[in-house]
């Protein structure tokens, strides 16, 4: 079906609903990202794009696609404004992904932390996508702040677990009036389909990719699971029964009734 | 991405494997379940396939369409055989789905009488597909009595429950050497996806269609949906962190590390 | 709380709904089970009940605590009314569960072999507790074949995976007049006081017990959490929010509202 | 089963998990809670202590059960601060549970307020516990404020939805080393023992007794699964099969093998 949805960021119109998450930058992965799950944005740990090693990597993204660099390894606020500017300095355009970490092991978003920058790299005329535990009233001081999108995470990074904070993810859904794209954690296109019937306005996923046994052939499923469960969200679910059935055909009953 | 990958019942190829149910056969619902969902195989009632009324239906059925009889209405062994020959003479071809309930309120099927009709009409050259409550013993009886598959439900029909016997499906599809086609109470595209995923051969819906806001974008979103799915399950999943996370990027650590 | 609330199986009242499985007879299990987790009632593999070794074991049932003979082993109806038979011969008494397994890897009872023993033994005056798949229609023939009890599993046996079975015991529930004993699969309390909760009338386990890291206390934590689900059905559960939160608090709002 | 296991709090030994969590005090719920639930903790909103209607209400605190004033209306940590202090000024003792809400409909805490508030309450010498939405990095932040324990949220507050953040309250519980106590949400006693076996030092509960049928049974229930959870939890759980099942009599096998 060809539809006129869009999804906006920063005034600027994508048709794809997948974002390449950071991760590593293999010319397999990028290329299957944007040829079979159809990328058109690209997220990019902004440590890796002033070393020689990561010029190579740049000459890999394809033309039209959008560079999402991201604060990957800051751990405060203002080591993530520090990497957001050094990223524009590079070329790499005005969006910013904002991921502060102080946790180690979970990896988990550093919620204030990432609101003070988004409010610092808004202000600066940056598209600021910042990375978040799904917490309502986060979410609010995020837009309050300028945030172009709120990013929450729907499991552990890198987890593959699915939507373990699906609950909460709905209520920003519901509450929040900038895209909510579903970051980190999504380890299946099932999963992926699900978030974008609840309402999520993206997909960001790396690992589930990167993991899987044929990369192409994953990436082109994780494009048509978003796109499947685009349409259902749009299309509108269908009611669910509490108990009993019901007979789809209004002929079915028995034979001899 | 273009495969190989077929579905094949009764030595019939299908490249579809969506599979619309029977229920209320609308121009639209046919229409919107073979050009959007690419339903190559359709179910129908037998008991209006002999009426005037019928006749009409009949017509609506593209060519090319493979029609899947049922033996709706029967309660036993014995109507749904009489029934399955009824739509052979009619010209309704080889193909029935043996669907025999005994239970008004849930429309569960009865196994035993399914397995007794699936054996005498698999003698008489049917190419049979069961529906059935999933239960590893009788799907074994249904393929030593000749089915070509094995059509489990996810919930029971008509409440778009989806998986509820999840963990029983599994094991179908793990021990069973034909098709295993999951029908009855899929009711989103993302669970029409996790089905396919665990390895499911197809998927066959009606009520989830019927009971969507936008039939035509929702039977779209299936076909992509089972799509996906398929390919995830030939692709290969990644595994699952039990605790903890990953950081997907082998550079992902702190600035000052 | 004290209550007159009894479990009664063939005329015969209990006061626990806590089963002892069959399972390793050691008499530590033994012990526990009666002394913490209340059973009144305890299953036993025939096959053990006629050999010297086993004498010993029939030593260890406390008095008051009605056995339950099992036909573990039989494979079919013929085998299960064979091993009843001898139960009852070698003093077990007249109650019987009725376990019929073909398939060794999922250890899956048979529906259909497990209606016809049932029928044979309540003719000859059993009380016949029949392991059963959860299915409506199989349930229904149980009790018209004088099942005293249905007893569905939870998930595969030994497996301790919980209520995988969930939507379909709680049909049983709803529409079999026998007490609903859910069997096999249990692995923690919390699983079976939510079986409870949903009304069921008993729960059978061992695995869970035998698996335990302190079987003691785990079979003291199964009688707790078995009468906490029995009390919370009796007392009738509140109402759930689809969306949105409710203070509990009429005073609840804002310091200045 | 006797044991020595007690809650500590800010240097106080319990015996009882289970708090009673804010709401209507009838007096009916009160003497339930401590009658049948066995609370020996019940919060109280500062803002009904200094009334007169409330001076009754503190009348039917039962002695020896430890009063847990909460800042229910304040918006902030100053307003937080205040209600501490006046319920300390009005006798109410040096527990008090920081609760901040900024949001109307979902009633989430406000966790970063939380953390303000729990500082300076703490250096005051309160005991502080804090409502918090279930967020590593905010309870480690808690802690090291000072709080005595850390009290994430099941579900919103009266909701009745159970564990719906449980992936990030067993977060909490492996590497938080306060007490963690799960509050708000839980409706059903098998939500309260699942939350206890995953190691949760105690469960807060209202709305799941105040809307249940019966009142006092439903507490004798809470009570009863929260012990069994917590028994489980010392126990320790079996393990949990992927796939297949597991025989729990070495004697099972058919019988002519």
């Amino acid at each position: 079906m060809q539809t006129n949805d869009k999804l906006v960021i920063g005034g600027k119109e994508f048709q794809s609903r997948f974002i390449l998450g950071s991760g590593k930058y293999s010319l397999k992965l990028i290329e299957a990202a944007v040829k079979y799950a159809g990328a058109e944005i690209i997220t990019l740990a902004v440590r890796r794009a002033n070393t020689k090693e990561q010029e190579n990597i740049l000459d890999y993204i394809p033309e039209g696609v959008t560079l999402l660099p991201n604060t990957s390894g800051a751990r405060n606020a203002q080591e993530a404004v520090r990497i957001a500017r050094l990223a524009r300095e590079l070329g790499c355009g005005n969006f910013v992904k904002v991921e502060i970490m102080r946790d180690a092991k979970y990896l988990l978003p550093d919620n204030q932390e990432t609101i003070k920058a988004t409010e610092i790299l808004a202000k600066e005329g940056f598209v600021v996508m910042p990375y978040m535990y799904p917490d309502l009233n986060v979410a609010r001081d995020l837009v309050n702040a300028g945030a172009a999108t709120v990013m929450p995470l729907a499991s552990p990074i890198g987890s593959n677990k699915g939507l373990a904070t699906r609950e909460f993810i709905q209520i920003l859904i519901d509450e929040i009036d900038v895209p909510i794209i579903v970051d980190a954690g999504i380890g299946k296109p099932s999963q992926a389909c699900e978030a974008m019937e609840m309402g999520a306005a993206a997909i960001m996923a790396n690992t589930a990719l990167a993991t899987a046994g044929d990369l192409p052939v994953m990436a082109s499923a994780f494009r048509q699971a978003i796109e499947a469960g685009r349409q259902a969200y749009l299309a509108g679910i269908g009611r669910v029964l509490t108990r009993g059935a019901s007979a789809s055909d209004p002929l079915t009953g028995f034979l001899h009734d």
